[in-house]
Order: C-alpha cells, then structure tokens, then sequence
C-alpha cells in the first residue's frame, strides 16, 4: 500500500521530505506540470517536472489516464490553490494511456453529457463529477450505520431472496434455477417449483421490513440496509429496479417517537456529508449551478445545493396530517386553476408527487412529515387510528425530491391485524410468522424506509438516480 | 423512544431515580422477581414486585416472552450478579404470551437443539444465543465499515443483478420476470431474454470483485460489503446460498501490501468484537464449553472463544508458499498413513479442507496464508508469476473455520490477461469493461473476499453457519 495517498499529502506541514506518489494524470500542461489525481480526493497534486531531466519518450506516454509513480520532494506550492507540490526526480509510467482511444474522450476536460457517461459506467468513475457522488455516497453509507450503531441499533441482514410474497409492495423479480426453457410441470400443468433450488418459488425481496420487525420484537431497536427489487417498468429519473433500501424498526416506539427518529437520523447523516465531503460536496455545487445556467430561470434551484443541506439542518419538519393537507391542497391555486395533472377533488385522493412538490417547496418551504393517511391507501400493516379510516403512516417529503421516506406505526394488535389481511386479500397462512409476533409479547412498534439513492441524489444535487448508483439496473439495462 | 435501555440503565451511577423500561419477561420467580430483557443486552434487569400491590390477575399475565412496562425507583441490588434492580410500582402487561402456547416452549430455561430453533427463525432470535450472536455479528459489520472508512477505503455498492456470467465462481440463480411457464422463444427456439425486464439474460452477482476493481482504478481504495449467492447444492455447516461478502480492492498494492491489509483488518475486526461485545462473547464461551461436553475429547477446543480470538490477534499470520504447503503436507503422517481422504501425491493437487486444517491446526498451530498456487487451480484473473506456472493468488486459513479469506494480486497485463481469458474460454467480449481497465492507465492492484457468515461463525463459535444469519437460505429452504 503507498505510504500516503494524495488527500494526506496535501494536508502534509512537514515538507522537503521525499515522497513516492502514485495515480493517474488529469493534466500534464507546458511539458512541466503533471496534475495527478489518486481517488483519495478531487484534488489533484502538482508534480513539477524539469523536461531536460526526464526523456521525452517518458514525458510522451505522461497523457490524461495514465498510471504513474513519481518520487521526488514535497515543498510548499508557488502556484495558486494548492499547499504543496513535488519536485519530481523519479517519474515511472505504469499504465499508458492512448490518448486516440475515443472512450478516453470522457476524461478530457471537455464537459460530456451525463447520458454518454452512463454508457461507460465503468470509466466514469474517473471523471471529478462520478469521483465526487461516489465518494459522498460512501461517506453517507458510513454516517448511516454511524448513527445507529451509536445510538444501540442493531443491523440486521434481512433476507434477499424471499419466499414470501406477501407484502405486495411492487412487482417481484423470480429467482430460479429450472430449466428456463421446459419447466417441470406438476400434475395440474403448472410450473412444479418444489423442483427448484429452494422448492418453492422464491422473488428478490422488496423490503426487509416484516423480517425486521421480527428481530426488533427481540432486539428491540434493529436497522436494515441492504439491495431490494421493483420489477417495475419505470423509466423515471426517479426509479431504478435495484436499489439501497435502510429500515430501522423500533420496539415501543410509537408514530410520534418515529417521526422524532427520521428527522434527528436524517439531519445526522446529511450533516455528517457536509463535515466530511467539502471539497466533493463544493464541486458538485457548482457543477449544479453550471447544470442550471442551461434551465429557464424558474426551473433552477432557490439554494445553492449546501444551503439547502444547510437548510434541512436548521429547520424543523414540519408535521401536517393528510386531512389538513388535503385542504390545503383544495384551496390552494394549482387545484383552483386545474394545473395539477390530478385535481384533488375530496378526502381519499392518493397524493402525486405534484402535490407533494407543491406541499414542500410552495407552502410550507421546508421538509414536510405527513401523517394519518387514509387506511385504504395504504399496506396492510399499518396500524389503524381510532376514527377507523386513517392509519399511523407518515411520509417525509424532501424539496426536489418528494417522498424521501415513508413508515408507520405497525399494527400490534393480533385481532386488527388478522382483520386486515383478510380484508386486503393477504396470505395469512404465508404469514404465520407474522402474526406471531402479535401472539406472543406484542408491543407497540415502528419503523421507516429510506431509499439510499434519494438521500445520495438530494445530498449531491444529481438530477437522475442512475448517477448516484455505480451501475444502474433498469428496464433493459444490466450492463456491466 | 424509550428513555433509557436496560444496558444503560444496567452501568447507572445515579440511583433512587424514577425510571420505565419495556422489555419482554425472561423469568418470574417467586411471585416477585422479573427478569426483564429488551435486546439491548443479554443481562436482565431484575424488577422487584411486591405482590400485594398488584392484582393477581395482572401477576398472572408476567409469562414468559410478554412484552410489559414498568415503572419505579432503581436501586442499587441486594442480588448478586447486578448493579441496579427497579422497586417496581407499577406495571402494565402490553402484550401477552399465553405460556401454553408450544412455540413458547423455544423460550423456556430448557435449551432447545439449535435445530428445533432454526425452524422458527422469527422466534429464536428472543432466545440468549441467538441474541448474543446477532448483536456480535451487528458489532462485527460496523467494525468492517469502520475500519475501512478511518484507512481511506470508499464503501462500493457493486450490482446485485448481474448480466455478467463471466467469472464462472459458482453456479447461478437466473433473475426473470418472463413467464416461467411459457417463456418467449426466438426463432432458434431458445428463450427470447430480449423480452426479459433487462432484455438480456442476468443471474444474481458471486462476486463484487470485478465491478469493484473498476472503482479502485479511480478511487484507489474501495471495499464492497454486499450479498453474493451460490445455487450450489451444498448441504454443509459451511455453505449458504445467500451470504454476505467483504471485497476490499486496492490500486497499487501487490500480493505482499494485500495480506498486510487482510492481516490487520481481520485483528481490527476481531479486536472490535472483544472489546465491544464482552458480555455475549462471555455468554457464547460458556455455550460452547458446555455444548463440547457432548463431544469425544479429541474434537473439543483447544483454547476457549475468547482465547482464540485473543490468539489470532496476538500471533503473526504465517505466510507459505503453495509449493512449501505440499511440501509439508507430502511428508506429514496423516499423508503416509493415508489418513486423509485425498492423500497429496504431487504439485498441483487442489488442496482440500482437511489439509488446509492439517496445517493449520496440527502443523504451524497459527493462522496461515497460503500464496502463490499453481495458476490452473486458480481463477483468471490471478496475476501470473514470472515462473509461468504459479498466480499470486492467496487465502487466509484459519483454525477450525478453514478458508476464511480469499484474494490475489490481479493480473494487470492486457496481453496476459487476454491469453488467459482465451484459454480459459472467459468471453473477452462480455469482458471487455474489465480488459479496458488493463488499456487505460493500468497499475498493480489486489484485493480479497472475506465471507462475513465465516467471520461471525468464527468469532461466536458457532458451529453451524445457518445460526450465523437471521434467515438462512440453503437447498430447499427459503422460509420467511
């Protein structure tokens, strides 16, 4: 392993030592000044070589992407916006790079679309836009088992593949291992799955929730953070069919406790990017405001993107129930003038993602926490208020990003629970295990989901989903 | 949120205070003394009830595994074995557990075979070892992310859903959403995946490995910690289909930098453990000791859990070379005596679990890593030696667990590599994101896999990896 990476280097006090450096050229300009970048930041260490000591077949292979090791003495920097330099005595190329090679075209400092770089999904990382998400995405990743690991939660590695289907959140993905093209059929004709790898039919899992909740009727407080599915055909900016799902669940935690829960765990870990990503999180602000200059005014952001992360911190989420949004959203202009896509018209109506922009980022102008919605738009296992229409389900609606988190106070209650499946048509021999945790010990308890990639997306201020995942699964797409 | 959680309230400086805790009853005896567990650890607090203050209808609803509430003033304790207890004053019964109930049974003070347990994953977790092996394995996968992210690592979220079947680890699960019955087929008379959700044909991922080799070419230094899976059909203690895996990958370290790094992350880890999770590390010694009394002598422990794990930290890992290990093994006597079931009898033979035990265990008595294989054993990817015919592949074997880790330097030659693609009849076509990071700016990396169900096993001392997670996936088992 080197001994320092290039993030250490610059934050070096002790110069004119030697040092060995190794990483890739993003720039080596007058045939003297090799920016080297290393991964370890978006900065770059300027390596001053003196061409007369170093022979041109050498300097000739020094092109942006190419590997190299340079040894020489750190000393303060003369130029502007660095710390430190290195006088290069020793420079070695590891790993050329042709500089014809068009795939290289999307290291050049010439901006290329975010689209084109998708393609290339596995160069792309080396751009400053991808090295800046993806490190942020990481530091964010940390803060998140950080803050419940400090705070007595434990994480629990929910299953991946299920054989339960029950919970009916979205389209599933079937994972087999029959022969794809002539299935054994049993005597009825159909697919005989107890030939299968699991005797069973079995899907990728869309939420790690019921399983958490069993270990959080044990553990008390527990937290998932894994992959889950949706098999659905979205091809939004929004939606992908694999992604990065955090559920913590909590015993004796009751809908207020979990609304407490989101807001403090969100500000955590949004605060936690802006103390450890600054310069990534500086670069992405203004690749945002470049991104903007190109969008009719009324379309760009009132924030620059560290004011509104700064924003989410200082203010509270504001706590309005669906009935007092609902008239809200009646009485509101865009209801009156029929601008909304869908006009809320009575009590009931299952809220877009319109109105929750227009809930956010128009009335309230701050993070939105709603709550109580009706019981029959909503899962099954929410846990009914005692007017019998509403249920304990709240949802935290981000500016920019609508619905960043959504969870409930479960149902606890074995009678109401069982009542409900039936109700909603599901499985209740499928989910025995469910409803033992209402035989046995029940309690109050709660939880949320988090999809990780709309934390990443709202954190870095990238408009679409793709970018903020290394390699996107959608319809049609599982390159790589 | 509940004010305080019985581990905190278990280190109390402050007594005569008025507290409520919730939890679920482990035991009443006497009419009067409440075992009291909420997850948080595997003590209890005892909570002292003066039967003539409260109904006896409500006394006989404290079974064991209700969920109750009470409030009182902590003091300090008369018992032994603990600090503090609550003068309970009042107490409510939040949800019951009707004792008569078989399932209950899994709770009673009577131990239950780790088999009974299995088959009702959802409940065993409330029992002490399960909960004592939960809780370490949630301490054990913070440690993983703590140790990488304070050495610089980036947290790489590489692709569930694979298109890519090209490493060849392991068999597959096929991901499909077309019908399972009567798949599409295209005019060959094979299945038409063009009309699959990714319009190709994908399977679950066996390795991060080569996704995460395109970020440590950027980043430098990244480590996935993610689900894999196996469709092998094995029906061991050691196997799962579904398990989670650690690939660390690190630009410019060779095969020396990579088993310092697995050297020193699996002492942080293991040292994490010990210093984090004393009381169930404590609990699961005396498990094993007492589950070893059923076992000849010969198969019992050497040292104790925690000894073993104070052992790995405190020795060097020995490191050998493929060609030594035969070498030894060639001239051990369990070899001559033919002994094992696979006797060595020359270079080149794959080594099996009980050599690798054998060396181990019996032969060096330490930790050991294995390295430099004969490349034909090995994957393609390994880098070659210059002798041709060994690859700087390597794995950690440790005692009674075998092969915990698994790693090499790659092989960053694009015509090496190419040949050996073609060889061994990789499709370089499917493969060329992975061979374009040997055309732009190659370097010298490495990195490993850690199976992180071996790891807890290891540290718990369990013997079955199936008790390791909360709901195993294995050949005809996917419950839950």
């Amino acid at each position: 392993m080197q001994d320092k990476t290039i993030v250490e280097l610059l934050k070096s006090e002790k110069t004119h030592v030697d040092v060995t450096v190794r990483g890739w050229v993003r720039s080596f300009r007058s045939n003297r000044f090799i920016a080297l970048n290393d991964g370890s930041t978006i900065k770059t260490l300027q390596c001053v070589v003196d061409f007369e000591n170093f022979e041109e077949e050498i300097l000739k292979k020094v092109t942006i992407g190419a590997a190299i090791e340079v040894t020489g003495t750190l000393v303060e920097s003369q130029g502007q916006g660095q710390t430190v330099e290195i006088q290069v005595s020793k420079l070695t190329v590891l790993g050329e790079a042709n500089p014809e090679d068009v795939k290289l075209t999307i290291l050049s400092p010439k901006r290329h679309s975010l689209e084109t770089l998708r393609e290339q999904a596995h160069l792309r990382i080396r751009t400053n836009t991808f090295g800046a998400v993806m490190r942020t995405r990481s530091k964010l990743a940390f803060a998140v088992h950080e803050y419940f690991q400090k705070n007595g939660f434990n994480y629990m590695h929910s299953p991946i593949i299920t054989g339960s289907d029950a919970e009916g959140a979205g389209e599933m993905f079937r994972v087999s291992n029959l022969d794809a093209k002539n299935p054994p059929l049993d005597e009825n004709g159909t697919v005989n799955y107890k030939e299968d790898f699991f005797e069973k039919e079995t899907n990728l899992t869309v939420s790690g929730q019921l399983e958490a909740e069993t270990y959080a009727m044990a553990l008390g407080k527990v937290y998932t953070f894994g992959p889950t599915f949706r098999a659905e055909n979205s091809n939004t900016s929004r939606h992908l069919a694999e992604f990065w799902m955090i559920e913590p669940e909590v015993a004796f935690n009751d809908l207020d406790a979990n609304m407490d829960l989101a807001e403090d765990f969100i500000k955590y870990v949004v605060n936690y990017a802006l103390e450890n990503c600054a310069d990534d999180l500086e670069f992405l602000e203004n690749r945002l405001l470049e991104e903007e200059k190109n969008k009719p005014e009324a379309e760009r952001s009132e924030m620059k993107l560290r004011e509104k992360l700064q924003f989410i911190l200082e203010n509270n989420f504001k706590r309005v129930t669906y009935t007092e949004a609902i008239d809200i959203l009646k009485r509101s202009k865009p209801n009156q003038k029929k601008k909304f896509k869908y006009i809320i018209e009575e009590w009931g109506a299952d809220l877009q993602s319109e109105h929750e922009r227009f809930l956010v980022e128009k009335h309230f102008k701050c993070p939105v926490i709603l709550f109580d919605y009706p019981a029959n738009i909503k899962s099954f296992y929410m846990r009914l208020n005692d007017d019998g229409k509403t249920v304990r389900a709240m949802d935290v609606l981000f500016p920019g990003i609508g619905e960043i988190v959504g969870g409930s106070e479960r149902e606890e209650r074995y009678d109401v629970l069982l009542q409900k499946m039936k109700t909603m048509n599901i499985d209740e021999k499928e989910l025995y295990w469910y409803l033992d945790l209402r035989k046995f010990g029940t309690a109050t308890h709660s939880g949320f989901g988090l999809g990780f990639e709309r934390l990443v997306q709202f954190t870095t201020g990238m408009g679409n989903i793709r970018d903020v995942i290394p390699y996107p699964r959608t319809p049609g797409n599982a390159e790589f």
